[in-house]
């Protein structure tokens, strides 16, 4: 089994992004599957061309990508990518849709086929923080995930696909007071359960657990 | 013009639900445009089942379901339904689905027909605070914000639909330290403000303004 | 019996300050006692001669001073005054003390005569959110709670006095997001109950009850 | 020089206390200065009479107590300790004084002689958020800052003592969702680092800089 990872480089001013560091230090295998990792530009559609070439390249049997999610206090394995692009910020090519659609001809929105509430439990298991959320905001991370769906959907239908957001680093905090944080090793830690998760429950769906949120 | 408006009544242990008292609170007139109110139970299916026969009893030209969602700051327009059930609760039934579609011939996913980025606006400009959300949950919220996308799709394919998350009242967190609350009468203000903006903006689509989120 | 009352002028960018605003709104009796309404510059010592000249024409039996504490969920009266003035900003005049004794003859440190559990407890009565504090900042509101103590150390020792700090107004945080607020109304009421306590309790002391924090 | 540094054992249903957990890992020599380590009870007075013993046997020139703030973000160097016992929940023992003195001979406060903002600068320099604190609470840490403080006013004039908190673990917010945690490793590279700035500002007193609150 193949599970290509990518992560975004640094934008909206930090230096660092711990989602491409926190793929680096993945480890090779994990319960035996083959983990590729890639780092992919925070750029609206620029980001699929790269995943897309890679997929081409290394016909993974899983894409997970990974991305920061400055504010949160937990690893997110993420439920949905919704088809539109709404930028508070500009990409790193300087673009800032404001509300568009990513595909006119795609689905509203595509349920990722990744084993979140499985993903979450083998995190917590590990001892690091993780929910699952309903939510990939409307920039680049849930412009990629909608993107992997889409091709899912139009051109590679045996590719399972998902995304997990992770918070910012302790040192990407120290001028942001009251923001939650998690260490390198920590976010590395429970990525690599993650991962574990989405091995073990190859073939089977997802976990049935209260996993769910009131709003 | 006429405008139903639905809110829920209390769940999951509170003695009251913000939700309904707003929408009583809510005056007869908006712009010229008719206010219908309506109370919904707090239960899958069922709530969906009063908000058709309001429908079909006043054929209304848009919906606007308000629901509370404990725990946010401000008067939260949501962008998307999505066709999960999937309770951290059971109901006011004591039907706790884990993960199930709504509907198996709807949509993975409805984007609001409502102008959410002009009803946050009109509501910070009468001083409460708003801000679009990505997500309406996966509870008795994002499920009548579905069901009535749902009844759109298959049967009422004029209306316009959507929804509103408010906050706690300030006596419901009395006893929960460090969540935030609003008073019933800016909630008042926040909705009758979002009501205008959905009259104002009749026609004409939703703003082009920055109100996406990176997460 | 008297009460002063007192509430600064807005301050750090804002343009208008709660507590002034609230503290105008404050019946002029409660429970029987006479509410004399003050209002003090957000600005060191000065805001002390101001309180000082009221305490020698009023003659008042209780000094409450009221404060804006940005970001907090309830009306929290404060336990103690620290002598340190160490400002996040300079106060309106410009003035910005970083670490410096308020009196060198002065006590470390005041415990309020003002029974602050009681006065939670009644708000809380009322509908709304409240907790002691154990912190008054160290900023210009910290400052007026500690020279109304030293004054009344060294000059007015019949006096009792203390603080509350209540949240931002809705209008305030409709640009800070994820930041909570409180009505003008519910601070009124709040403060409201509080005095009725202050009255209440007076000759008796505070309540014995659980309001402290791990930490 | 001798740094003395304790740690509390777990309490509150906790099974596990980061306090004690990084003070173990702490190096035995930071810039020079020897590192005596102690485990001390979550039990008031109790906790006092460990540190004492410990003075007397080891003599050390300065004291630091570390105790866990629960929910908290950042390492909190505390500014000061104030005469009052006031529990949220029962000590280890199932004691829980509600608002009693802790020595009626005591100063109402005493304030720390540790740098707090040279500590809280060094930690942010090492890449881990930290900020002053101007409360320790009213449980047992405060208490144990307290004892110190007063026995340095009594019997150990020569002492220079303080307190940091430090925020939970990853491991304990797995099932509190929404509270932010850090990493042991990165708690103990903090600490180190604040344990250096006091070893470099030893003679020298704080620094001068903008670390203060509005509240």
């Amino acid at each position: 089994m193949k599970i290509l990872v990518t992560g975004f480089d640094p934008f909206g001013g930090d230096k660092i992004n711990p989602a491409i560091e926190a793929v680096k230090l993945l480890p090779d295998k994990v319960k035996g599957a083959e983990i590729i990792k890639l780092e992919i530009p925070t750029v609206f559609n620029k980001c699929a061309e790269v995943v897309k070439a890679a997929i081409k390249k290394y016909q993974p049997d899983y894409v997970l990508n990974v991305g920061q999610a400055g504010g949160r206090y937990a690893l997110t394995p993420e439920r949905i990518a919704i088809n539109i692009d709404d930028g508070r910020i500009p990409d790193n090519d300087g673009y800032q849709p404001l509300g568009e659609a990513i595909h006119e001809d795609g689905e509203t929105a595509y349920f990722t086929q990744l084993p979140i509430k499985a993903e979450a439990k083998a995190i917590r298991e590990a001892g690091i923080p993780a929910e699952v959320s309903n939510t990939a905001g409307t920039y680049v991370c849930n412009h990629i995930m909608y993107q992997v769906q889409y091709m899912r959907d139009k051109e590679f239908p045996n590719i399972k696909a998902g995304f997990i957001h992770i918070p910012f680093l302790p040192e990407q905090v120290v001028n942001r007071p009251g923001v939650a944080s998690m260490s390198l090793d920590d976010i590395v830690k429970g990525l690599t359960a993650a991962l574990g998760a989405i091995v073990e429950r190859d073939g089977q769906g997802d976990l049935v657990a209260v996993e769910g949120k009131t709003h």
